[in-house]
C-alpha cells in the first residue's frame, strides 16, 4: 500500500497516434510527470532529493499491461500508488481507468536511486520513502529474463537535441519511439501492444547514435537497444492483431 | 476579437528541456490540443468539420514571440483567441502568461482549411467560424519572406512512425524537433530563441526522409526542412545568448 494520487486527462490530438491509440512514450511522460506532482506535493521532489541525499531517481522497468489502449477523446484517470520498496528499488503502479472506472491499463515502474557523480546505485534512505507510505519489501520483483537477439533486423539512430530530459540523459519515452520505429509500418498499423516489458541497462549519451534491433516470433517481438555493441536497453512486446 | 479560451498548466519534467526550457515542440502540440479542446466545448471539433463539410484544418505558419520562455516547475495560463479570418485563412493566437498575470510568450498559428481528398485549399464557410465570433479581415496577414538557403548545413531524418498524428503526417511539432536538431548542442545549451517564424508549405509523408538544413548568421538562423528536393517548411529563428 502506498498513498494514492490521480489525475484525469482528457487525450487530445497531441496525445494520439495514427490508430487514434494514446501514443505510449507521451503516456508515460505523462505518468512521471504525474508522479513527479505526487513527490512535490509530499515535499519529496527530485530536487530536495538532490540537494538532501545528493541522490537522484533512476528508472530500470517498466511493466505495461494493456487491457485497451486509451484512445483519442477518451477521458482518462490515472492513479499512481508507490506501492512497494526494497533496499535497492521503489515500486510504483500506474493505473489508468475508463470514465466508468473500469482499468483500462496498468504500468509498474521499477525505481532506483543514483550518485550523479559516481554513477552507481545507492541504498534507498527509508525517510525518502517514509511519506509515501509504501510498505519495505524483502524481495525484488522477478521479471522476465529477455533473450539475446540472434539474427535481428535494425535501425541506426541519431540522439536528437530533444530527446535529452532536464538531466542530459535521453528521455525514458524516447526508447519506445525508436523500438516501435524498426518495425513496419504496416505491421504497427494492423497491431496493438498488449504487454510490454522494457528494462533500462546503461543512459544513452547526449550526443551517441544507437541502434534500436528485433526479432519477430509471431506475436511477439523481442527488442534490445545497443550503443558501440553495448547493451543499453531491452523489450518484450506482446501484440495482437486490430479486428476490423 | 474572438472568444477566449484559457487553461492553466504546470510544466513538469517531461515538457522541459536539458536547459529546464519548455520543449518547444511539446508547447506547440499542447496549445493545439487546448486549441482543440475549445473548438470541442463550441460544438465546432475537427470531426464535426470533417463529417459536416468534408474538410480538415491544416496549419501554414506559426509566429512565435519568446520574451521569456516558461521554464520546470513555473505554473503558465495559455489564453487562446481565434481573432481573425479572411476567405482564406484564420488566425489564432495563443498568449502565455506567468503566474502575475504577466506575458511571457506569444504565438500566432495560421489556419487554412483542406479537402482531404484533393488535398486543395478551400475557402472558409463563414459558419464554422462564427461561433469563435472571430472578425473578419480582408487581409491576409504577411510574414516575411524566408530567404533560399546557399551554403548550408544539413542532416538527414527518417520519419518516424510516432512523428506521425492521427492524420497520418508528421505532426507539426515535429518540423521544430529537426530545426533544432541540426544544430550544434554547444550552440542550443548556450543561446535561447527569442522570436521563430515558422512556416509549413508541404506535408513530409510518412514514410519519407527529410533534410533538415540552416545557415547561421550571427544571432540569426535560417532553416528549411526539404525532401526530394522540394521545399517542405522553412523558418526564421533569433536567439539570444544565455546570461549565466
Amino acid at each position: 500500500m502506498g498513498l494514492i494520487y490521480k489525475e484525469e486527462l482528457k487525450l487530445g490530438f497531441d496525445m494520439c497516434d495514427v490508430k487514434l491509440d494514446v501514443k505510449l512514450p507521451h503516456l508515460i511522460s505523462y505518468c512521471l510527470g504525474l508522479s513527479g506532482r505526487q513527490t512535490e506535493l509530499l515535499q519529496m521532489s527530485d530536487q530536495k532529493v538532490l540537494d538532501d541525499n545528493h541522490l537522484i531517481w533512476i528508472i530500470t522497468d517498466h511493466e505495461l499491461t494493456l487491457d485497451r489502449l486509451p484512445r483519442f477523446g477518451d477521458t482518462i484517470t490515472i492513479e499512481t500508488e508507490p506501492f512497494a520498496y526494497n533496499k535497492l528499488f521503489c515500486y510504483r503502479r500506474f493505473t489508468i481507468f475508463d470514465q466508468d472506472h473500469q482499468q483500462m491499463a496498468e504500468i509498474i515502474t521499477h525505481f532506483a536511486l543514483m550518485d550523479p557523480d559516481t554513477r552507481k546505485v545507492a541504498q534507498i534512505p527509508t525517510d525518502l520513502v517514509q511519506p509515501f507510505e509504501s510498505d519495505f519489501v524483502k524481495k525484488l520483483r522477478r521479471t522476465p529474463k529477455i533473450k539475446t537477439l540472434e539474427n535481428p533486423k535494425e535501425k541506426i539512430y541519431n540522439v536528437r537535441y530533444y530527446d535529452l530530459d532536464m538531466n542530459g540523459h535521453v528521455n525514458n519515452g524516447k526508447y519506445l519511439d525508436w523500438i516501435y520505429d524498426v518495425m513496419s509500418y504496416d505491421f504497427l498499423s494492423k497491431h496493438r501492444p498488449v504487454a510490454i516489458q522494457l528494462r533500462y541497462i546503461k543512459e544513452v549519451s547526449p550526443d551517441g547514435t544507437i541502434v534500436s534491433r528485433y526479432e519477430q516470433d509471431q506475436l511477439t517481438t523481442t527488442h534490445d537497444i545497443t550503443a558501440d555493441g553495448n547493451l543499453h536497453a531491452q523489450a518484450i512486446i506482446q501484440w495482437k492483431e486490430i479486428e476490423d
